[in-house]
């Protein structure tokens, strides 16, 4: 007979569970993604069971095996659902127990599926991790190969929006795969200090039975085990530090999204969005739309919502588990599964997209200099603050007299600072000046370098991180 | 042939769109929730073309009784969809070509998504807003019924958790509802106010072709129309309003669950939960979970989600449509839906709860008269804050001596204010008591019936609300 | 001796306030806000206890005049704090009591500072909400000025930041008034729906003394008394309501501000914001920064985190009143305040920007007429979907042999469709297509005259509104 | 004259700065807070300009003992603030220029505010991260102390509020602390990952004046330098993982508030809040409320609200600096002062609080040892399943008959499962079950020491972190 794992308390006739609690209740549509996950720590378990004298090796060997059946069942979708089925591990006790009986009854001795949903989740973070690792990683190859392509090419570098000084498109590339390799950071860090076993928690107070829970996390590859049964439990920290990753993550995917639809605009034209990548309008022939850097923008909305959704929920609950806590996979899955979209689509866009070296480097204009200006009558002793008063003057002469820094007589410079000479013409080639800019980090063609290769490095360091 | 609306300027070898970034612009799966409206709209915009003189009556009706075609399809679930079919827009006008040809491609005349889009969203919207209200008034309903049952029972009411007063459950009880009530009434303002037709405003600029907005607006039962079309294109502040509310009313659920959940608990024990609304532990045979209103709390924390998440996606978005926008629908429908489960769940739990009266009225306690006290000394003339610093000492005597209030000699109580007298005696039923707040709001059975009435009333009304 | 209210109960000796609780205890800072109508509300409660002949006339009468000495303390600033005053409410009653003696201990006879403090803050909420309006309005106000006197000037109308259709100026300028109109809409709802007394509720239980609450109500301008007092204890939402309309109007301002940012880039160059809200960099020289509105956009984040955090504060605390909730004032006093430092920003930008006339006019392009050119097609009998579809093979074409589309000869237009002819030279007049959308709320000048005059009705009579 | 750092290029007349611009501009009430850090870190780039040629060692030394000077006027309150000081960056140089004159003028060379302002933020971090650590470290070892002291103490451990099994207090209590371990993981990992010098970024390019970054970032105990500068000078992800590392801190004490508040109930009455921490009620004499940890509760939801703010508000920016990451400061400190508040309370409250172990241990049930009776019959060989559902059934009998589980009849137990025998009497000692969760992390003494161990050693190594 089809039964909760709770039933025996709860009365028959008058017991049934409404319908709509039985609905939220199943998280079977969610944790049924981590089924394997489950299946592995059970294996594990009945391993340890047996270690602890609790079932035979003969029992922990039939019950391995045949949670390998049910593995195989999930994997071509051959498993059936009862509408008893609460949730994952109600399957795989279920389909274990109709296929060796009574032994299968055996398993969940000393376990409870609080222990137990956070072991699972705890597995399936680190292929979440991974695969976030690997998303990531894709972007910053597609920016490292978009700046290496086009090292040399200039573009104002804007700050407030407004041009400031000349820049290499490939430094302005980088500054976003930086950002991404420190979410790659995160998440390394993470996949460390979250890799503690919960199983053996219990439903809050610990195991009574001798379970070696050491042992356990071994062979479950963990480096140690949680070290107080009531906090894990109730702890869902692990998941929002993910979810904080992926947000963050999805932050910067959106200022970089925002960058190239701003660059890809008529005004800036300094970029066109593949075809692939761009949609039209049902009104409108002749648009083109940058539809996918919109959704970019959209999804980073929604995983930083899953952020205040888990960390709302979690504020309001008391000691150890509550079942508030079941969102936790909701939240996760929808960050992970959203970013997994929104890096697949920037990857993309950068892979494809087109420069327009011409229109950037026509963007640049004399008065984007100006600093170089100041930097001029600095290394003629000007003290910078003055200079920098001085160069102002001139800029505010130019637009007067609606000319470019450039075009001023030098009679009119000399008149502001006598400092100014000839050779101020010098400090007009863009990139001359750019080549200056050679201090880690710079724009400069030596810095930029430094900055592939960093990455580069980084690039094949993650390749080896399993 | 197969194709997006708007294929014709997009090539055919290199034009492919990506696919993931087809999936992601799919809104199929959201949007064909409003399939009805979407056709509501259409029928009426053909008709609105027939009258501008774009079309013929005839084709109007052909239209028309295609759509209705269509609108059966959907409904008996025969609808077949195209992997080239990116909303529910394309759907419908794809399948009235396919049902009557050439007159169906005359439909998107003058009309852009971006305005169709937002009028079948307006259309479901009262749909949405009309069963929220169901949904609340059901909720109210099994309050007011459990209030009216249980009028004279009192228990604790606290501030702080703190017992403070003596009150009647029913009182209680009603404060719940009365939350619910003006959630209602911010969804009848809403109903109001959103109620201006967006369609003619074509993709941003409005509508060249003379079709008249007024009628189209009667026609579909709005009070008006949209008063700038580069406005109302980009414009989803009715659905963040909507997302408002259900995240009010989601809190309001949420506080009240923690109320129960709190009486539930074999320290309070002022209520049982009902078996259909309690969940089991797997490990742990005696538990009985309030799992149900976990659920509603966790909820409460994804609807405030959305609203969080619907707010940042706009915030980032410049004038008129963004395709970050279509993530409103995402929202909307998410807050809607779980919306409605909490509403289910919190119903039938109110509904089949059961009262332990002799518990909470067990839990009164004479300290809790300490108001009354000094309005006691009040009065017999004593200021009330010198009466309240009065009786402040008789509670620290009563503590050290370990005395409840009404145990103290009355020399004891005279040494500390003379007015105390033989008649205090009289200041210690709690009935008598709670039946002294008698004004409006208050805890006296006159005040709860009152606002019995109260809520009967504005029941009554909702149901004639359409 | 300087007490707190509540002191009698506690012990001396040990009893002393935690220095920390104190300082996080004490509300003044942020309370004293409301001072003035702390003290409107005492003294029509002391009206209210002598109607009930709590006290007499005379104390009425002299709590009323004593009350006006302490509001003028507060005005001059001569007011002074004791170390045990808590919040405004004990200043007051202190002060109080100070100038007149016993008949001071009597106002609180029968309140509760749960009662007061929502009272305070409703009364303090219609200046809130009045002040909100006018700062609402006057950026309104200065939008209809710059639209008015720009009338005729054309721009492109962008949909996902592409050149969409050609627009009037006017028309983008005031869709962003619509928005704020409707926030309008949205604080004067709320003003009616928050408009009842809570006082006369106590701590929760209600009034047991006799108070006409009813009279109260009236006294104060409320349009009437809260229903249920357990509830209006502990209810927050007038001030979630007002925060959210904070937010929603800072969320139109950030968006007004991002298009504005958009416009002022060497890119667009389509305004320019005048030097009094533009700032400099200490580095380069020549930089005008629109920081006034990057402070805009910055300043919608922090509103819209005030409701998150009001939000998610009340979601977690149990029936009535718990202290987590004095957050509320927090909370709404940043939103106000940031709002208004937004509005006068974002109406100073308004007023002072210039435009760049013949750059929004040299933004147009042919293509931007695509759709126009498909309404040429339609009116000549071919359907919509497929004048759609032709267009976009005209624009490909156009792309493929870098013309504009009105430079392709007529030969070749016909090959695509037949339907072509001479007269579609007609149609690459921008002015007079843009005066076809003459519909309501489009475009054309007719349209945008009769949105000008909406909006100045609607200050008309915001005017009107006290 | 005073002047802006940047006014040279901004005409007089009409250039003047807009008053509110000005006011929400300037920093100075915030940034005032990292005056240290800025001239901590402007000497040592005064020196490092030195090393690069561009001033000599004597204007470095000048610099040096000047702002040494500025320190001491910060210090000892005497620092005079012009209206035309923008931020702490314009005071420090304008009081250096005031004492040494042009060579003061020099400091600026090559750096700007962008880079200037993150070095400083970055140096104040680390000050914010010791501080936070200790505050944690003294709720942690609070919690050690109680814990340590009440070793025995048996109480309800409780999933979803309702009794599950015997715990100990100490065990409930160090599952807080290890919450809070884990913050200070999360800060210390955040103080290496964040420990990169931005200084040299410029404004946005970089430094071309030969600034030797690797030697400042070694002057300045950093691990290394920041890698591009555009992404440097637009990067605030270390504030923003700050502010969720006290989020997450804040959300672990409003759980722990959550819990004490309710052990603080006369339902529970497990515990007793001292005097010091709590307050009365201004209407209620009796009242012992316990402020301070609501207002932890409270405290918790607005540093929650500052992460949703810094996040919204860094979403919505493009590339590189942008005015809006001005408000970074306003997140931060908030976050920190308050989680400074909350700690400080939170200590407290521990440390002071009365244990009332008399009604802990009355508070356990029998029912409480169903799943020991489930293990009893697992130890007899019964499959655990097969066990829970029996002891499912026991329970049912007992709350049928009215009995608790240990005074069921054998031969009614029998009944159920044949298993059962007289030896099930010895399953009934609280104390001895307890000791049988001696598992790593359970709730035995022997587990529970082992965690007092744990948390003791880490308190010992936070105490060397410097």
């Amino acid at each position: 007979m089809a039964q909760q794992l709770w039933g025996g308390r709860f009365g028959d006739a008058e017991g049934k569970t409404n319908e709509c609690l039985a609905k939220l209740n199943c998280s079977l549509p969610l944790d049924s993604r981590f089924y394997a996950e489950d299946i592995d720590g059970s294996i594990a378990y009945a391993e340890a069971l047996a270690r602890a004298g609790l079932i035979t090796d003969k029992d922990a060997a039939d019950i391995g095996a045949a949670l390998e059946v049910v593995r195989r069942e999930w994997r071509d979708g051959s498993i059936k659902f009862l509408s008893s089925d609460e949730d994952v591990h109600t399957v795989n006790e279920r389909r274990l127990t109709e296929l060796i009986g009574d032994v299968g009854k055996r398993l969940h001795t000393g376990r409870s599926r609080n222990d137990q949903v956070i072991t699972d989740m705890k597995l399936w973070l680190r292929r979440g991790i991974r695969e976030t690792l690997a998303g990531l990683r894709a972007v910053i190859e597609a920016s490292v190969a978009q700046a290496k392509q086009n090292l040399g090419t200039l573009m104002p570098g804007y700050t407030h929006l407004q041009r400031a000084q000349p820049v290499q498109f490939s430094h302005w590339m980088l500054s976003h795969a930086f950002a991404l390799q420190a979410d790659c950071q995160r998440l390394l860090e993470l996949k460390e200090r979250a890799n503690l076993l919960p199983m053996g928690s219990g439903a809050l107070a610990g195991n009574p039975l001798g379970v070696d829970r050491e042992w356990l996390a071994k062979r479950l590859n963990f480096a140690g085990v949680t070290p107080n049964s009531m906090h894990a439990v109730g702890d869902r920290d692990f998941v929002v530090d993910f979810i904080y990753c992926c947000s963050l993550a999805s932050l910067h995917l959106s200022r970089l999204a925002e960058d190239l639809i701003l660059y890809a605009t008529k005004e800036f034209d300094f970029i066109k969005i593949a075809d692939g990548f761009s949609t039209g309008s049902s009104l409108m022939p002749q648009k083109r739309n940058p539809d996918s850097l919109e959704l970019v923008r959209g999804i980073s909305g929604s995983i930083c919502a899953s952020l205040s959704g888990i960390m709302m929920t979690i504020k309001g609950t008391p000691t150890t588990y509550n079942k508030d806590l079941q969102f936790d996979k909701q939240y996760a899955f929808d960050a992970f599964d959203r970013l997994q979209d929104a890096l697949t689509v920037v990857e993309g866009v950068i892979k494809t997209m087109q420069l327009n070296r011409e229109r950037m480097e026509s963007a640049l204009s004399p008065d984007m200099l100006a600093t170089d200006w100041a930097y001029y009558l600095v290394r003629k002793g000007v003290p910078f603050r003055q200079a920098h008063h001085y160069i102002g003057e001139v800029v505010a002469y130019a637009e007067k007299h609606d000319l470019e820094l450039n075009e001023i007589p030098l009679g009119e410079l000399q008149k502001i600072c006598k400092e100014f000479n000839v050779d101020i013409a010098q400090v007009s080639d863009y990139g001359v000046n750019v080549e200056k800019y050679d201090v880690t980090g710079g724009t400069a063609t030596k810095s930029v370098k430094q900055q592939l290769k960093t990455l580069q490095n980084f690039i094949e360091e993650l390749k080896q991180t399993k």
